[in-house]
C-alpha cells in the first residue's frame, strides 16, 4: 500500500479538504509529527518507508533520497525547488512536481504591507507604545519612492499590479528575461541590479534562490544602498547575506529592512538585535486561499501519481536545468 | 511686533522652510518647550502673549481663549477641527485656517499598510521573532476581502484609490454624503454603516471627530462584528469607544485592530495589552512630504494673517455650523 510523508505543516489546518484527499483515496499518510521545519537528519530518520513526500521547504538532499528506498515522487507545497537536489532526484527516476501559482498572490500582497510599514516605522511604534512609550515617527510615502524590484516574475509582476493603485511612484524592475508585456501595461524602467541598489528607495527580492542568486546582496551591494534605502526579501533566505545585512545595518546603514525567509530555519539570528529590521517567519504564502491551494493541488498531485493519472504540474525541464548548469 | 506660537511639535524638523518662513517675515515665534501635545491647562500657561497659533492637535478651548488675550487667528497644521472651539472663536472673531488636503495622502497609505499588517499578523510576528520565537500566522488577503470605509472624503477616497491595485475586494462605502463620482471611477457599493458593520473583513474610519460621531462604534457595533473583523481608526480618538474596545478584544472578538488615534495622547491605556492590536503615535500624516506640506501651508496663512494679505484656506462655514448644530 503507498504511503504519503507530509512533511510541510502546518497541514489542512484551515480547510480539511487536502486531508480528506488523501483519507478519500485510502491513502496511508503520516504528517511531520516534529511540527516544525525539519532538518536534513531529522528527514532522513523519517523517510525510509514512503512513497511520496508532500514536501515544504525542508532539505531533500542526496543523503535523504539514500534513505529513502521506496521514494517515487516529490510533491512540493510551493513554488520554490532550492531545497530539492533536482538532479538526484533525476537520477532515481524520482518524479518531483510543484505548485508555481498558488503561493505568489500571497506574497505580492505581504510585500506591499512590508514596503507600507518600513515606511512609516509601524513595527517600532507599535513596541514601544505597547512599552508604554509614545514615539511618533516621520516617514515617507510610497508614491514618492523608487522602487526597485528585482525578479518579474509571478511574485514581482504582483508586486508591480498592487503598487497601480498608488500614484506614480518610479518603478525600475529587473530580470533576466524582460517581459515586454509588462512595459505595456506598466509605467516602468528595466534597469539593472546596480542602477537599482544606487537610486532605489525601497528594494525588494522576487527571483528563486539559484546558485547564482545566492549572496547576490552582500556587503559591498548594501553599502551602495542610498543611506535610508529600504529592504525587503521574501524570497528565498541567503540571497542577501545575513551576515552582512547584521554589520551594515549594526553600523547604521539604511533605513529598514523586511526579512521574512533565512539560511536556517526556524531563524533565531542577530537580525532578531535591530529594531529598525521587521521580521516575520517565512509567512509570505501564508494567506488561507493560498495556502489551502497550495496544499490542495500539491496532494492532488500526489495523489494522481499514486493512481497513475496524467501529472498536471510537473517541475519543467528549465528548473533542472538551472541545477545542471550550476546557476 | 506679532509672535507666532508654534504648538504643533516637531516643527521644521526635516525641511527648515516652515521656520524660514517666520524668519523672513521678521515674526517673533515660540515652538512648543514642552515638546508634546500640550494639555488644556498648558496651553493656558503658554499661550498669552501670542496673536497667532500654529496649532497642532491640543485643545483650544473657551477657557484657552479667555486666557489668549491677543489671539487673533489660529492656523491649524491638519485638517481635524474637533479640538478647536470653533463658536467660541467666532465670538472673538479670532480667524481659523487649516490645512484640509495636506495630510490625506499620508493617511491614507497608512491605513493600507495597517490592513496588510493586520491580515497577516506582522506585526505579532515580528514581536515573536524579535524575542526568539519562530511563530507562523495564516493570514487573510486583501483581495478577497470585504473592505468597509466609513468617510468618503479626501482621506476615505485615497484608501479607495490605492485599494484599485488589488483584484477584486469588495468595498462597502458609507458617507452622510454619496459622492456619485466614485461611482463612476471604482467598483463600489454604498452601505450604511450597520451593513458594514456586519458584512465588512475589514472596517477603516475616516470621519472626522463630531458630536455625532463621538462614540460612533461603542459595544454593541463591536460585538455586531464578525468574530474575526479588522478594525481600524486612523481618524480621532474616541469615535470608537477605547474602553469597549479593549472589553470586546480582551474577550476575544475581532481578528485585530490597527489604532493610531486616542481619547487622550500620549496614550498609555489597556489596549496595550492587546497583542492583536497595533498601536502607533498619531502618525497618520507623518511623512515627510505631507508634513512639510501641511507645515508650510499653515505657517504661510499665519504669515498672510499678520502681513494683512487675503487667506487661503480658512475653514469653511459648513465646519462652524457641524459645531452649531452640535453635530
Amino acid at each position: 500500500m503507498s504511503k504519503i510523508l507530509v512533511t510541510t505543516v502546518p497541514f489542512s489546518d484551515k480547510n480539511t479538504l487536502p486531508l480528506e484527499i488523501i483519507k478519500n483515496n485510502n491513502i496511508e499518510y503520516l504528517i511531520n509529527p516534529l511540527n516544525k521545519k525539519l532538518t536534513e537528519d531529522e528527514l532522513v530518520d523519517m523517510v525510509s518507508d514512503f512513497d511520496v513526500i508532500v514536501a515544504g521547504t525542508e532539505p531533500i538532499t542526496k543523503k535523504v533520497m539514500d534513505a529513502a528506498t521506496n521514494l517515487k515522487m516529490i510533491s512540493r507545497v510551493g513554488i520554490g525547488l532550492d531545497s530539492v537536489d533536482l538532479l538526484e532526484a533525476e537520477k532515481r527516476n524520482i518524479i518531483v512536481s510543484y505548485t508555481p501559482d498558488a503561493p505568489a498572490p500571497a506574497v505580492a500582497e505581504l510585500t506591499i504591507g512590508l514596503m507600507l510599514s518600513l515606511l512609516r516605522s509601524v513595527q517600532i511604534s507599535n513596541v514601544e507604545m505597547h512599552n508604554g512609550r509614545w514615539k511618533r515617527f516621520l516617514g515617507k510615502r510610497l508614491s514618492e519612492s523608487t522602487i526597485g524590484i528585482i525578479g518579474a516574475g509571478r511574485i514581482g509582476s504582483g508586486v508591480l499590479r498592487h503598487l497601480q493603485g498608488f500614484k506614480s511612484p518610479k518603478i525600475l524592475l529587473n530580470d533576466i528575461n524582460q517581459n515586454s508585456s509588462l512595459n505595456e501595461k506598466y509605467n516602468i524602467q528595466w534597469a539593472d541590479k546596480e542602477t537599482i541598489y544606487e537610486q532605489a528607495d525601497i528594494i525588494t527580492i522576487h527571483t528563486p534562490l539559484t546558485k547564482k542568486t545566492k549572496n547576490m546582496i552582500t556587503k559591498s551591494q548594501l553599502l551602495g544602498m542610498k543611506e535610508d534605502a529600504l529592504v525587503i526579501n521574501t524570497a528565498r533566505g541567503g540571497i542577501i547575506n545575513e551576515q552582512d545585512l547584521y554589520d551594515v545595518m549594526q553600523a547604521g546603514h539604511l533605513g529598514g529592512a523586511a526579512i521574512d525567509v533565512f539560511d536556517f530555519e526556524p531563524y533565531d539570528g542577530k537580525l532578531r538585535e535591530i529594531e529598525r529590521c521587521i521580521l516575520t517567519a517565512h509567512m509570505g504564502s501564508m494567506s488561507i486561499d493560498c495556502r489551502i491551494r497550495m496544499e490542495i493541488e500539491a496532494t492532488e498531485e500526489a495523489v494522481r501519481f499514486l493512481t497513475n493519472q496524467s501529472l498536471k504540474s510537473q517541475v519543467p525541464e528549465e528548473e533542472y536545468a538551472v541545477q545542471r548548469r550550476g546557476l
